[in-house]
């Protein structure tokens, strides 16, 4: 059994395997140009025959972004998931046109389903998002316990509080290894019920005399259904703006999992033309992407809606690690617009989706695994999880706090560590998977640093260097208008540099010698290190 | 009277200026390769002997950051701030081997004194370092109370708390306007006074086995003297990394705002070689910056301490906005180390300088202002503290929410808003100052995203073009090694234009219809958009 990344799980015994999730991250600040990240399951595709099933634990990016990759790379394998989960799974293989290679199974959140040597159970658990599951996996080994995303919430938005019955039920049977959930593990306390952000939404709409923007994730159900509800209350009409958000409301609709009065959506054209109390709009957007519908509104550049003063916008998301400043950026933007923006923490307008401290000490408690493998997080998380583990009595030998990648064995009971597989991360840029690799990355670090220089060396007709005045492009470097001075010095240290050379000098030689030329003087001049290309021409 | 900037103040009559502050700013994540961001006060270039004196009001960086620009910028103007601030600066300056062209002037935390039209009483306001104070001008149109960075600590460290008294004698004289610190004011609550991590630290110097470092502000004083009072209560030894953390600690001890015990201090290389539960070691790069002593022990690549399990480290900051990711890297990897670290929110081992909303409110009760002018900080801070001011009865005329660069006028007792003055923020870039601009910036923004083409179309002897295969060199484009086709598919796309040309097209037309082919194809192969350059040669 191992782990393969924060966004992907795989299990395996006697050579089958069963793999969890299929997420993508946000790509870091610094993975510069990259649109997505995935997991690295290259190490499996010599091995794709054996992989069994695809279980997706609940409808969020963070665990089915990457399921059209996954798809395409192991055509034919069953896919295990729940009705609304599998909904969300569909409007994205539609979009990729995969919809009708894909094996799709339903499984109630309290279904069991048997996979190879694996015998599957899942169980309902709190988030923010109605049908998510943890799983009970009963293997030759034992049976070891997926937390999947959770909170403990006892007072959830669809009324459907986490199964508590099937994890005294798991107790019972004993569990070898518990695998859980390490969002929150930094937070002390418990997260408070999704349903606490409601009465600041109750005042909002109250006091509110414009439109209201409430900006959340797509896949945020739970929290549309709350708007829908205030909407109801204080009679205002709903207008939804991001085409993710579209379809998925769609297709939860339809499903049951969002109960819409008839009547209550409008389109966002038609919102435009009503009185401002009237309205409230749903748009994507929360984590400062500039594409998205917020982003957009921000700058101005929503072909529909522009915020205006009297507009009430609420950010009704956490900033995932790394987006803060383009959050803020964009609540920076909406406020000089004229609205005002409501946000954690000035006003109650989001409560996380994870278990905090006590939540995590409370299912570690109820299992009472022999081992514990917190997931779900950097490794600055696990390690906080893992303190609470030792707080709550649990030996070193007990716990693994492993990296992506790490396979832990288990054999008759006793669990140990084996060393890192080849894997982590893959890179998607544009159409491009994996194509943009590290050294890519660097030369985009060097670029966005100081950018580059291009020098052209001319040879005359009989193939002698010309040691004339050379040809200086540079672009991200320099204001060069204003540079002219510098201009001339870059100049002089080629030509110099060629007239030293002779007019035989071999290519490499030149190119290896005008750079290095080039390179001294830029940074004596500069302290800056462009990149530098010699073009002998 | 107007604002420069976030780091930079002005204060105007009669054509006789006074400057507050000289700070620099962390520069944002997609100001790429730019160092450090400095107020822009070009405006003020050819009105350069109206500036009667510079105040600082604290030795921190985002105070006097940019102090060797302004000396540079402003020569021979006086520089009036408190003996600590006056040392810190001293550093600073001598570092730029300014300091004999530097007039400084020192004036007590209580202490006043008169440039051109304006009376300065300076006063103390608790912040994280000594010395600090906010300051009373008294102008002819009215006296106004400038808060600098403050906070209500009862217990300081050094013993001195804010001048409360001042206070309310400003308030008995009556305030014309109030400029206060926005820093926390999304923050409910009180800030905890400087000492409430000590029992944190005690219990951590209790436990600890081996080494502990504490990361922390170079500027961070009173910090620094904390550190020294746990090292002496465990008896520990105390080694310093960082060159701004030595030249600070050398200068605030001989002036006597560091009581540190005689053979305390060792250096880092004896430290090495000390029995790890002996030593503790101060170290900067708490903002995540890879070239500071913690991003280099982080990677293993400090010349004398490498991380090891057994080693604490404390990180005794909060993340300024923007650094989050970076710092949570280097805590990330400092865990892959082996060592134990503590920060925020896991560990109460930093609080805040910065006064919160029930100081905040305290302050403009104390002062009550005819107008509130929030400072320091974004917009969406200072929207925050003008929500406290309403709270406490102010009417929207009373406030004035402005951003960098917009003056404000008091006439008569009356305030009112001007239109904005050309200004913001100047880039420094390696040795330049201000030679990047935002074109610069927009091209390493598409070189960071998609990387360069350059493509060499060559002329015959005759000076035709040469259909033949042209040169193509891209760098953090793709990974071309492995992008054969694709290189295939762009010289293709290149002949078959230069083809369509004729031999005598002109430059311009082949530049422009090659880069136009070039970046059609790229496009639809790959769907991104790197920089193209031809050159014709």
């Amino acid at each position: 059994m191992g782990e393969v990344g924060k966004n992907m799980m795989m299990f395996e015994y006697d050579d089958e395997i069963l793999l969890i999730d299929a997420g993508i991250m946000f790509p870091e600040s610094d993975m510069l140009g990259i649109d997505a990240v995935i997991p690295d399951y290259g190490f499996l595709k010599n091995r794709r025959d054996r992989v069994r099933a695809i279980i997706i634990t609940h409808g969020h990016e963070d665990h089915t972004g990457a399921i059209t990759h996954v798809v395409r790379d192991f055509p034919g394998v069953p896919i295990y998931t729940t009705p609304l989960t599998r909904g969300l799974l569909e409007v994205k293989l539609k979009d990729a046109k995969l919809l009708d290679r894909s094996k799709l199974y339903t499984v109630a959140t309290d279904g069991e389903f048997t996979v190879g040597p694996f015998k599957v159970e899942f169980f309902r658990m709190c988030h923010s998002i109605p049908d998510n599951v943890g799983l009970g996996i009963t293997t030759p080994a034992g049976l070891v316990v997926h937390s999947g995303d959770f909170k403990f919430d006892h007072t959830p938005v669809d009324g459907k509080p986490s199964n508590f019955a099937k994890l005294a039920e798991f107790a019972g049977r004993g569990v070898l290894a518990l695998f859980a959930d390490s969002t929150n593990a930094e937070i002390a306390g418990t997260t408070p019920s999704e349903r606490a952000i409601e009465p600041t939404f109750d005042q909002v709409f109250q006091k509110a005399e414009g439109r209201i923007i409430v900006a959340t994730f797509a896949s945020l159900i739970s929290r549309i259904q709350q708007v829908v509800n205030v909407c109801e209350a204080h009679g205002r009409r709903l207008a939804l703006a991001g085409a993710s958000m579209i379809e998925n409301v769609k297709m939860a609709q339809k499903m049951g999992y969002l109960n819409i009065p008839d009547g209550m959506l409008v389109r966002l054209e038609e919102a435009n033309k009503m009185e401002p109390h009237n309205i409230a709009i749903m748009a994507t957007g929360t984590q400062g992407e500039p594409s998205a519908v917020l982003g957009r509104m921000s700058v101005g550049k929503h072909p529909i809606i522009s915020v205006q003063p009297g507009d009430t916008i609420i950010m009704s998301a956490h900033p995932i690690p790394g987006n803060e400043e383009y959050i803020h950026r964009i609540i920076n933007r909406l406020f000089q617009k004229g609205a005002d923006v409501l946000y954690d923490p000035v006003a109650k307008v989001h409560v996380s989706g994870h278990a905090s401290q006590e939540e995590q000490k409370l299912l570690i408690g109820l299992l009472r695994p022999r081992y514990f493998i917190p997931i779900h997080g950097e490794l600055r998380m696990l390690k906080a999880h893992a303190r609470l583990a030792y707080d709550l009595g649990f030996s070193p030998e007990q716990v693994f706090v492993v990296e992506n990648g790490t396979p832990i064995e288990f054999v008759e009971g006793q669990a140990r560590q084996l060393s890192r597989v080849p894997g982590g991360y893959v890179f998607v840029d544009g159409s491009g998977v994996g194509d943009v690799d590290k050294s890519v990355i660097r030369d985009r670090e060097v670029l966005a640093r100081d950018g580059f220089i291009v020098t052209v060396v001319r040879r005359d007709k009989d193939g002698g260097i010309k040691a004339q005045n050379p040809e200086i492009i540079t672009r991200g470097f320099i204001y060069m208008r204003e540079a002219e001075s510098l201009t001339k010095v870059m100049s002089q240290a080629v030509l110099g540099e060629l007239r030293q050379l002779g007019e035989d000098a071999a290519e490499e030689t030149i190119r290896g010698r005008v750079t290095d030329a080039l390179s001294r003087v830029i940074y004596s001049e500069t302290r800056r290190r462009p990149m530098i290309i010699v073009i002998v021409a």
